[in-house]
């Protein structure tokens, strides 16, 4: 089945201990589409500003990725430079352009608006609300937030949250929506606000699924090559989408699974910047990753 | 098959977000000894001072720990004093008094030399050397350290961890040791120093076994109540030693399953200050706590 993801695309101009890059492709719909794309036909929702190249736009179109929902607006594309500390414990935003992407106004094109599986990722609530109220039937809707809008919207997001049937958060965000300092006790506190399917995300650490009367852990993948975070979580999300997505179901066994295809996901992007270690990504190596992955944790 | 322990005996004063206590019973043999002593026949060789009540002797014989290696001494009883950041990041030692600790000089009683499995928990290296040179055997040698231990005798503890089985580090050790970032190329490079087995102890993030030619993930096991960290390092350690200890044996299969038992002894420890989650621990208390940890990794 396909898979609708609603986010952003963006330049970015990223340092890491391993390296300093330029106006780069990022963006959340852009790392979250082409992860998901290895799975499963998708369909992106974006806005770019008249500086985007289309080179870019060509390897989204190669990947099967349907853009008729990308728009090209007057102006430039939104821009983010940010420093990671040297252990990556915490990242510094050093600039930020919303450019473009200021007056996003998510448009569904009307091919998509049918779709069985929706992607939020992390856009204004408001915006997330209006893409809710246009789809038509009933998709499974993951959805992806910020501590911005916790601090600024908590109303708005709220309601956004009391329709999703899965969000991904971090450990400070379900803190912050919660109240709850315990993981536990707050994972269960978030699906008690709607949604039945919590994705607690860990970075290195790894990721913690609550579902349906069910916990399921998986670590990250172990890797001897590293370079960039950035992306992960969005690559995370868009492998565990994309994933079941393909399956078109979302019941334990498969979740479990998803959960080992999201890791595989994000691990092959943190070993390049940007999207260059996932441009031509294949089933095959999300594959080969899921077994190794899978051998890793298996007693 | 019977478990040596040479560690510390301690008096604490904790506090945590989730309370204070005075003088309670710690120390790296204490927390080791008795989760250990859930498995198999445990000897620990420690020091304490005339201050040390005989009742915490009395629960140490009551699970079947022989204490002959338990010598009392002039002065007081080891005292740590520290509390955590309330997110558990950092802990603070407030006062260190050494006391009788100050001359400990294990001496391994006759009846333990022979021993198949010893675990030397963080003490002087000098010690953990005098400690292997008095065995008689060749026994399955695990051990911790410390970052003191590493900026001041890195030489007598490279000496150490060259004639180690296994060995337990952090993430900060394992970098300072081996003086690699990356920690999967950090496991390797501990590896080629002595230990075939290392450990690598991530707290609430779990731990990672690289054994020969292989690498296994265990995440902690998710509580719902947690009070005190203090001790889940040396639990773990108590666990995964026990369980080797008892099957006497040390095969992939069985490092693998230690990681889950280790982690099991870790969890109950952490749920209470001090000994009191662990004192009457009892196997089917642990086997429960495996298996469950096993269907929260299992896909």
């Amino acid at each position: 089945m396909s898979l609708t993801i609603v986010g952003s695309v963006a330049f970015d101009d990223v340092e890491t201990r391993y390296g300093k890059v330029i106006k780069i492709l990022g963006g959340s719909a852009s790392y979250s589409g082409v992860i998901a794309s290895t799975f499963t036909s998708v369909n992106i929702v974006a806005v770019v500003g008249d500086d985007f190249p289309k080179e870019h736009v060509e390897m989204f179109k190669n990947r099967g990725i349907d853009t008729r929902g990308l728009k090209y607006a007057d102006g430039k594309t939104f821009y983010w430079k940010g420093v990671y500390a040297d252990d990556f414990s915490t990242r510094t935003t050093l600039e930020t352009q919303l450019n473009v992407f200021a007056d996003f106004n998510p448009e569904i094109p009307p091919e998509y608006a049918g779709c069985d599986f929706l992607f939020l990722a992390n856009i204004h609530p408001a915006l997330q609300l209006k893409v809710l109220d246009s789809m038509k039937g009933k998709p499974f809707v993951g959805g992806d937030t910020m501590n911005l809008w916790i601090s600024t919207e908590l109303d708005l997001l709220k309601k956004v949250i009391s329709r999703l049937d899965l969000i991904t958060v971090n450990d400070e965000e379900i803190r912050q929506l919660t109240g709850e300092f315990n993981l536990v006790k707050a994972g269960l506190a978030l699906q008690a606000m709607g949604p039945q399917t919590v994705i607690l995300k860990k970075g290195e650490h790894g990721a913690i699924l609550f579902a349906k009367e069910d916990m399921f852990y998986v670590p990250a993948f172990p890797l001897d090559s590293f370079k960039d975070p950035t992306g992960a979580g969005d690559s995370f999300a868009g492998g565990f989408m994309g994933y079941i997505a393909s399956q078109g179901k979302t019941d334990t066994e498969t979740l479990r699974k998803a959960m080992l295809y999201g890791t595989a996901g994000a691990s092959f992007t943190v070993q390049d910047f940007s999207l260059e270690a996932i441009k031509n990504l294949t089933m095959e190596m999300v594959d080969s990753r899921f077994n190794a992955l899978k051998k890793y944790i298996t007693v």
